[in-house]
């Protein structure tokens, strides 16, 4: 089916405001009277807290709040699985970022000097900072009512991993390790909390990925109905799945402060105070075991992962969760054992980033194959060809993969001769510059999944003049979504893009479309918003049915009309058409609801359809190892992905060359670092992120293989272009100079030395099981 | 039928946020960088504009912009039913308020400097200032390219009046005439216009009585698309269809000065600048001739009305209308002609106010039923009940009153039988002081009649936590009708009122409810909001018959529950609903639309069924009249309304106690004046509104006899309450002193006179007909 929007490249509609600089954020909104809000923060990284004095900061001149933890309304603790994160910490502190009393001030100076004017009172307890050691017995437990740190357990169980070993010819154990990473976005947590008085309630606009999510929060912590928290969100300056739980507390403590005071109350994350609280990619331990047997045929896998989910669940059980579903990459392997932990520690909380539990995997995995290439002395492409998932393939969890194109096959071809992979991948160089290419490649569940509930709603509203609004809780948090649910929007009613406006997500008037994460917003909110676009165009078609008289199948629409596809005389212009319904009394407007196709699980035994449908993808990377130095060049890099269908051909490409320089970025150079609970990191001077001079030449492949359930056969793509290029460089690192670092990032220092710093540690995977 | 939560008195849900101070009006709002708008003004009534510098005024420091007619992006001319009204006055000015030049400024006293140094030259041009006059050959023209001063002439033709008078034993020739009336909302104009750059366009906030009308006209003026342009209504201090046409104006200049500036840009009018430019109350001049047998039988009315329209057309089309239809009163007469013409004058234009062209005809008809019974020596009860509406009865425009209760005798027993009518009729005093009852009667044509496309819609959207939202385009205006659709939705799901929360009225996400006039708002919005909230409950029983697998029929609602009627064991919370409801995939939100059932009307002869349905009311007033000062004390008021079904009977109340005041300070004390084009009453000191201590002892009698399409049969209120008292105060004083003023208002000099002022001048219509 061709198509005349949909499918095409489109200048986002969001485009000139930003790059003119006109475009507003959190922090740039001021209202009249509004004070300055600010939060103290814990002094240790685990301690009791015996007491709290606040009467000096309250005396400060220009102060007019300072709450602690149990001036909360409501719950005290909040969290999207567990609730188990203080809004403030009354009774001890866990990580460094929790906060134990807020100020609102009438500047941030006099905020500030309150900040120091509270007398807390602590008691030091000995903290734990390695997820293996909160394993072990007599560790500190950080949330001692659970009796242990662990925060959640996921377990696939197939097959049966000793017969697999035992018909195996070869049997390779390795271990992987990856870091904090900072989501890196250019704008930190912001919000300001207004009081609503009409709402009985209060408004919050702030840089939140997920206004319906926050607002149920915010609600817990002040004990309000739903409807009297008005969440709005601010053009977003970048989220990367990080603006999520911890807008969740500071909305609730901005929102504590506005109702204190009855003012509005601004507060906004300085970059240090960002990298101390605000949640980061999980640091993952990754033991696995993989048998083959000579001619490469993989029998069996065992993998045990500890994730480091730091002071509170967050987002760790759903994180883990998708690694469980994933850790094996795209390999049909009969006998496969998974154990998935997320364990706390006293570290800064872990959570929700791009990739989502996926690139720590596909790094290990990948990794992993390749070694075991190696040691088969197989070419590393051959291995994969005669183990990924092909048509028909049974997953780890037992899914059978028979309703989509299940394209690897296709997007390592594409990749890998984009790169001249086959050219390159025996070429030797003098000197103590060493080139080599390296790949990897993933298969990833699209949406939630067996996460949850998985539904979008979205309501196309046309105006008299025919112009339209689409209203959905499905946000764009900076990857073009606007566009793409424009372009769906534009294609169903056959008007042009820039007679439709995206509303802001403000959860008083969308409807909720559930979170944008999970690289679910085109799937599912475009699903909705075309299932709403095609009711109203069926509406409209009717009514014109009926102003002709004829009958309603004989009515077509496209190039901004309606018309009679028999008598070219009857036709409308789109704003016609609208203005006659409204003469006819019909509202020219309606909703859509998608509800994605079922998934189930097993939690006992890992089993089930985990996800409705899957996106392939393959990023290949050739390198330039200074063996003298450390150094790592990316030279160029060729991402394959199949996204079923790109509905902005533009956006998409943008998609994977984000992908890939923050892939990149973790790969390469990026960490936080947190010592015995202490960031080291606090701006990025110290947490180095690619620049434009360190971004290679990027080829971006856009592979199309329609899916039933997509809209137009679209699935996901923002988060597979950012999971791959570790593994791939890896991978290429060691084709160049035969040294597998098998830890991120792949600093110079790593590679000096050709193996993790932390091996020296000597703790193997044997010894804490 | 009984109901649970309608047709009860409940407190308003927004009158804690009133009565404390907290609520937010336009003026109370402000944003970063924000600059002050001001209009130079007009300096004569009528002139030509030759030259306009702004040269000097933008060389001023903290000027940002000054903008003069040529700089408006789209059409110089805007108007809800004639576009003739200019955004900016570029070649001449038709009266005092129009506007010449736009200044911004980071100051009003900046700003105000450079209103100054704009140097505008005129050629002034004779004004005409009496309608009449306008009427003449040779009349200075206003909009000379009509070719006349006339905005419309509007027609009833029944019968042969030449027969009816003929027949007639009595003949009688009467002139009245109101005057200008201010509106007098505590809050005058005031908005602020913020550029959008993320809608391309341009956001309004502000005191704004229809934000879709102001939206189509703020859109013609910048030449933007509808969604480009978001108007958000904020709590409106009063409007009393005041704040229509003169917002558009407003919204326009400031939405031209924020694009301009690129800043926000907040525009409030002092209130004088609110006398001088802000539309009135239309003076009528009514020149009645009515014939009748011995017996009281009415034979004939012929009916000359001719209206001040101001400067330029704004409602009068409509409003002159409405007069129309209703200008015989509620009685049956077999011969009518009548015409009624909106004329332009170099006045204060006149637009819509609470009664809409209903006070000044209602004043004119209800004294002449009077003046009549006292020719023919009848009792004017009696000479009401041989003439009015009954059951079946054929009005002035043919319209058969046969689908509702007509009311009349109702509402008159109760009015008169509240105020003693009877005893007091009779009562004679002593002294100079003069005690008299009289009373009035009406029959008021609800919603919008032929005037226009008649139509409402409203959204509810249930969240998580079963707190609901209701979404409507048709805004509270500070009459109750937040209170009275969150009744509406409460009584229909079965959850408490304080469950509800009414959105404000935003154009980007509330749908088009047509506009809030017209007393529209519980019939129409009302019908629109209950038929959403059906469309969710059956929804939401749908979803419930599903999960217990019972036949839809027999799930019941009530007392926050949905439950099986058969199995007490099957029973939901209304939020436990809503989220088996999200579960199933089910969006827990729907929308209703109301269409007004059909009119008609035939503009040649003023035929047709003008309106779906009619309101009766009646209004008895005792008073005190001082022969001596010549001062009216009214002593008490008993309202008896017709409102088809109280939905609040606290605020059904409450709209009779306002009606009653203002229609005391129309009937007694208020007047515009406007001489030769300068308004002279600048402020409350000289235009006087009555205060608690003119404000009698009122008896509001709510009579109720269900409409069939009212929602639970509710009809309207609000604007029947006001259009009453002036006639019933200048009958009591007829009945107190014999002095029968038909000229108002009713001041001390006109009773002591004992006749119109104006009349000495000696006009009559037979000279100028």
């Amino acid at each position: 089916m061709a198509y005349k929007v949909v499918n095409t490249p489109q200048i986002r509609v969001d485009s000139l405001a930003k790059v003119t600089g006109q475009e507003k954020y959190a922090a740039d909104y001021s209202f009249p009277g509004m004070l300055c809000g600010k939060v103290l923060r814990a002094k240790f990284p685990h301690a009791l807290i015996s007491k709290v004095d606040v009467q000096e900061a309250l005396k400060l001149k220009g102060v007019h709040a300072v709450l602690i933890a149990q001036d909360i309304p409501g719950s005290k603790k909040i969290g999207a699985v567990i609730e188990d994160q203080d809004v403030l910490s009354g009774e001890k502190v866990r990580f460094l970022g929790d906060g134990v009393a807020l100020v609102a001030a009438e500047s941030m100076e006099i905020a500030e000097r309150a900040l120091e004017l509270i007398k807390v009172e602590y008691e030091p307890l000995p903290g734990v900072f390695d997820p293996l050691e909160a394993l072990k017995p007599g560790a500190p437990l950080l949330h001692p009512e659970k009796g242990d740190n662990i925060v959640n357990h996921h377990r696939v169980r197939k097959g049966d991993v000793k017969e697999g070993f035992a018909r195996s010819e070869i049997v390779l154990e390795r271990e992987y390790r990856t870091q904090f990473v900072e989501h890196s976005y250019i704008e930190p947590e912001a919000c300001i909390a207004i009081p609503a008085p009409d709402l009985k309630g209060v408004q919050v606009l702030g840089s939140i990925q997920n206004p319906f999510s926050t607002r149920k929060m915010v609600a817990r912590a002040l004990n309000l109905e739903l409807n009297r928290v008005q969440i709005t969100q601010t053009t977003l300056g970048g989220s990367f799945g990080g603006k999520d739980e911890v807008m969740y507390i500071m909305a609730a403590r901005a929102a504590m402060l506005a109702l204190k005071t009855g003012k509005p109350v601004k507060m906004v994350n300085t970059r240090e105070e960002s990298f101390i609280e605000s949640y980061k990619r999980h640091p993952y331990y990754m033991h696995y075991k993989v048998g083959a047997t000579r001619d490469g045929k993989l029998q069996a896998m065992e993998i045990y992962i500890v994730a480091d989910a730091g002071a509170y669940a967050s987002q760790s059980p759903f994180v883990t969760w998708r690694s469980t579903v994933q850790a094996t990459g795209p390999y049909e392997i009969p006998h496969v054992k998974t154990d998935v932990l997320a364990v706390y520690t006293n570290n800064t909380y872990t959570g929700a980033m791009r990739g989502f539990g996926s690139p720590q995997v596909i790094f290990a995995v990948e990794s992993l194959m390749d070694e075991l290439a190696h040691e088969l002395n197989m070419d590393p492409v051959e291995l994969r060809r005669i183990n990924i998932f092909r048509q028909g393939s049974i997953t780890a969890t037992g899914q059978k993969l028979d309703d989509h194109v299940v394209s690897l096959e296709e997007v390592m071809d594409k990749a890998l001769s984009a790169i001249n992979y086959r050219e390159k991948i025996g070429q030797k160089s003098e000197g103590p510059i060493k080139r080599g290419v390296g790949f990897a490649i993933s298969f990833r569940g699209c949406s939630l999944g067996a996460e949850g509930l998985d539904y979008a709603n979205a309501l196309i509203s046309a105006q008299a003049d025919g112009s339209i609004y689409i209203s959905t809780g499905v946000s764009d948090n900076g990857g073009g979504l606007k566009t793409v649910l424009s372009q769906i929007v534009a294609e169903e009613l056959g008007v042009p893009i820039s007679d439709i406006t995206v509303n802001v997500v403000d959860t008083a008037f969308v409807p909720d479309g559930g979170p944008a994460v999970a690289s679910r917003s085109t799937i599912m909110g475009g699903n909705a918003t075309r299932n709403a676009a095609i009711s109203l165009r069926e509406k409209l078609v009717e009514a014109m049915a009926s102003l002709w008289g004829v009958p309603h199948e004989e009515i077509g629409v496209g190039e901004g009309k309606f018309f009679h596809i028999k008598n070219p005389d009857l036709s409308l212009s789109f704003s016609k058409v609208v203005e006659e319904a409204l003469r006819m009394g019909i509202a020219p407007l309606a909703y859509g609801t998608y509800v994605a196709p079922q998934v189930t699980w097993d939690e006992e035994l890992g089993q089930g359809n985990a996800y409705f449908t899957y996106v392939y993808g393959c990023q290949a990377a050739e390198v330039e190892v200074d063996l003298e130095t450390g150094k790592v060049r990316v030279l160029r890099v060729a991402a394959a992905h199949d996204l079923g269908k790109a509905i902005n051909l533009k956006t998409a490409e943008g998609q994977i060359y984000g992908g890939v320089a923050m892939g990149l970025g973790y790969g390469l150079l990026e960490e936080v670092e947190i010592q015995e609970g202490y960031t080291r990191t606090l701006n990025f001077d110290t947490y180095l992120v690619p620049t434009s001079c360190d971004v290679p030449q990027v080829t971006p492949i856009i592979v199309e293989n329609p899916d039933p359930y997509g809209p137009y056969g679209a699935k996901s793509l923002g988060e597979p272009t950012n999971e791959l290029l570790a593994a791939a460089i890896a991978n290429a690192i060691f084709q160049a100079c035969g040294r597998r670092i098998r830890e991120l990032p792949l600093t110079p220092e790593r590679v000096l030395l050709g193996r993790s710093l932390r091996e020296k540690k000597g703790r193997r995977a044997s010894e804490i099981k």
